[in-house]
């Protein structure tokens, strides 16, 4: 008999505990069949009739399994396995069931249906735990239909208000409250008066690195800060035939030395730095005429936001000094910043144990793209676990994940809650 | 007295010959009330009322100065004044009188009614001349209601049929034929069933380089052959954020370097060579999406067709080799080609012997762009009189040109063509 005590007790009983992958795979293809598409994706926007069908089948699956449900005012839903001392706050996970347009059947999906399979899996077993655990699914993460995204954790996290949420309308011209409320989702807690322990999120990773690194998990270790700019380079239209080189303001020819310098920047501030031109107008956009503006997109993402400043700031000295050669005015301006989010350390830690303990390879990852949890981070420990998806691919319907995967990133979920609710 | 024969003798009386600067003004400014625009400028689409109206006004004048008129079955109008000897095919010149629908005064317009000034002043001066003189109106030079361009030189040259001129359509449906019959200008001439001695066409530049140069003439020795393509780089779209730069195929930034390099071409065969990218399609076109195919057309021009298809043969060269170092597939594809137009000689000196005489500043150049010159050079010797415009600027309401430049331009053209036509 082992008398020695540590901090974390191996329980051969906890560690042999593994998730049903078979059940949490056919949960998302019933999910899946709420706004399914022809070329095999899903369209469920935020807050039509679809999404009340998938939030029906959701809840109605957590209250079979046991579980409280409570929605909030903006319609986020907190599905309750309670614990043994209800006093502490929850372990919370979550994502969102909305999905875009054209998007796929695991975007979101995969994180609200992975916490509803480490409740059964608890059920399953009997297992209690200290702090209840907590699913969560978030009103309109996408924004494909409203503005802002990541609405229903935004206004628990209270980055924007609840009144700015409900204004929100469509392209027909519904508004955010409305609909709610014709879809019966609107609650009575007050967003964020709702305390949480920790928060994971397991997440596709809508990226091509752990595929191409050949991991199965992701540990997230936070999401790149984010800078957009609109820029514009002006130069003087003119007929490409009777204008000869020398006398030439051609907008485009100094907008791609630019192009290339938002790649250049992200280059020099490896490994996470990125630089996108992903969006260009060329006026007039005529064949045989020299283009006399161009307006195009600049999005700089870094893992810090002292790294993102310092690339922008490379990229408006680069543009200034192409602006004083060439003759041609540049305007650089900001169009929205995105803080860099560390996750916590505990977090994190729990996650890259979790993994190592079930075998699974693994590697540390960031997240280039914005999800609920950032939101989350700002009010407690949270953490993200991410899957490889089939090329990376998401908000497509070809979006894919593979079934072991799908198992694996569920069991790395599970572990990381029960460390930090405690069994 | 002077016996000696030489083969151009002095003839005082010639020499000191002028045009009326004044009358070819109002007769600019006349023609210009019809379709006048608020801006100032001028839109008189081809074989519309207005364009009906020009061509009364026009042939109108004509009659009134002793000439005869004839229309051909693509309303081309030849207006004669006659010679000593009308076996001579008769010296032409001539351009158009349809405009864009935000053209400007001088396009086209100058090129007639400078030739019916230079009839008004032989007419002032009773100067007979051995060749008769004619001059030209073309019917849709400017093909922006119908295509092709240069439509009634094109029929005349026998670049294309007749037929395929009068099926052409506007968008509102009605064709070339129907127009022409409404107006009342489709007359009994077959197309090109008409000698010419020698072709001269006065133009303003529609380019910067007179203007910069301060020079009032230019003397255009040919008109620039023209390569048009179409390119495509296809990348895959992908998120900006999940993506790393080394995993990232970036159709944009692939294609940057090949829009380089079609100016690049360009200055490596001065002092001609053109090359533009004036259209550009980015796909899906969004802020936060890296492109996934990119296309973009390219034009290239210079003095001689050897010289353009070397241009075109070095872009494609950098292509396959940007290709093979992306791994991104590029397609360039031919979309037209013009050959270059070489002006007679004789035509040439003809001009530059006037600007000299007349002690215009004056300078050898290229026209850019396609006129009826190009068609009529087919045809017969022939030769082009630039002018300065303001800023380089045609197309345009804004288009503008100075009195004492048209004075000049139709001084030139005046005895360019006495020294054709024979006094």
């Amino acid at each position: 008999m082992n008398t020695a005590v540590s901090e974390k007790p191996a329980n051969p009983r906890i560690d042999d505990l593994r998730i049903n992958g078979e059940r949490l795979w056919a949960a998302l293809m019933e999910l899946a069949k709420i706004g399914a598409t022809e070329k095999g994706g899903v369209c469920r926007l935020t807050l039509t009739d679809l999404d009340k069908q998938g939030r029906d089948l959701v809840t109605g699956w957590a209250r079979e399994a046991g579980m409280s449900v409570v929605i909030d005012k903006i319609g986020n839903g907190f599905m309750r396995r309670p614990g043994r001392n209800n006093a502490l706050p929850p372990i919370m996970t979550g994502s969102h069931i909305d999905t875009q347009p054209t998007g796929g059947k695991f975007d979101g999906n995969y994180g609200v249906l992975a916490g509803l399979e480490v409740v059964r899996t608890l059920n399953d077993h009997g297992i209690e735990t200290e702090a209840p655990i907590e699913v969560a699914f978030w009103t309109n993460e996408e924004g494909s239909r409203f503005v802002p995204v990541m609405m229903g954790s935004g206004v628990f996290a209270k980055a924007f208000t609840l009144e700015h949420a409900y204004a929100a309308r469509d392209t027909a011209g519904k508004s955010v409250r409305e609909e709610l409320e014709r879809i019966g989702y609107i609650g009575a807690q007050e967003p964020g008066d709702h305390p949480i322990g920790a928060y994971f999120e397991t997440h596709i990773e809508q990226g091509p690195v752990l595929e191409d690194n050949d991991k199965t998990i992701g540990v997230v270790s936070g999401v790149l800060g984010i800078r957009w700019f609109d820029c514009t380079v002006t130069g003087m239209e003119a007929h490409a035939g009777p204008t000869p080189m020398a006398l030439r303001k051609d907008a485009l020819q100094v907008a791609t030395h630019l192009m290339q310098e938002v790649v250049a920047a992200a280059l020099r501030h490896k490994p996470h730095g990125r630089g996108t031109v992903g969006m260009v107008h060329v006026h007039p956009n005529s064949r045989n005429v020299i283009p006399g503006r161009v307006k195009f997109s600049i999005d700089l993402r870094n893992a810090t936001d002292a790294l993102v400043d310092t690339m922008a700031a490379e990229v408006k000295a680069f543009a200034a000094q192409l602006s004083k050669d060439s003759g041609l005015p540049i305007n650089i301006e900001l169009v929205s910043s995105y803080p860099a989010q560390i996750f916590h350390g505990d977090c994190v830690d729990a996650v890259a144990r979790a993994a190592a303990k079930l075998g699974y390879s693994n590697m540390p990852a960031v997240s280039g793209a914005g999800h609920d949890a950032v939101y989350m981070a700002q009010l407690a420990p949270a953490g993200m676990i991410f899957i490889p998806c089939k090329d990376g691919i998401s908000h497509n319907e070809i979006e894919d994940a593979k079934p072991e995967h799908i198992t694996a990133g569920c069991n790395v979920l599970l572990h990381a809650m029960l460390e930090r609710a405690g069994t």
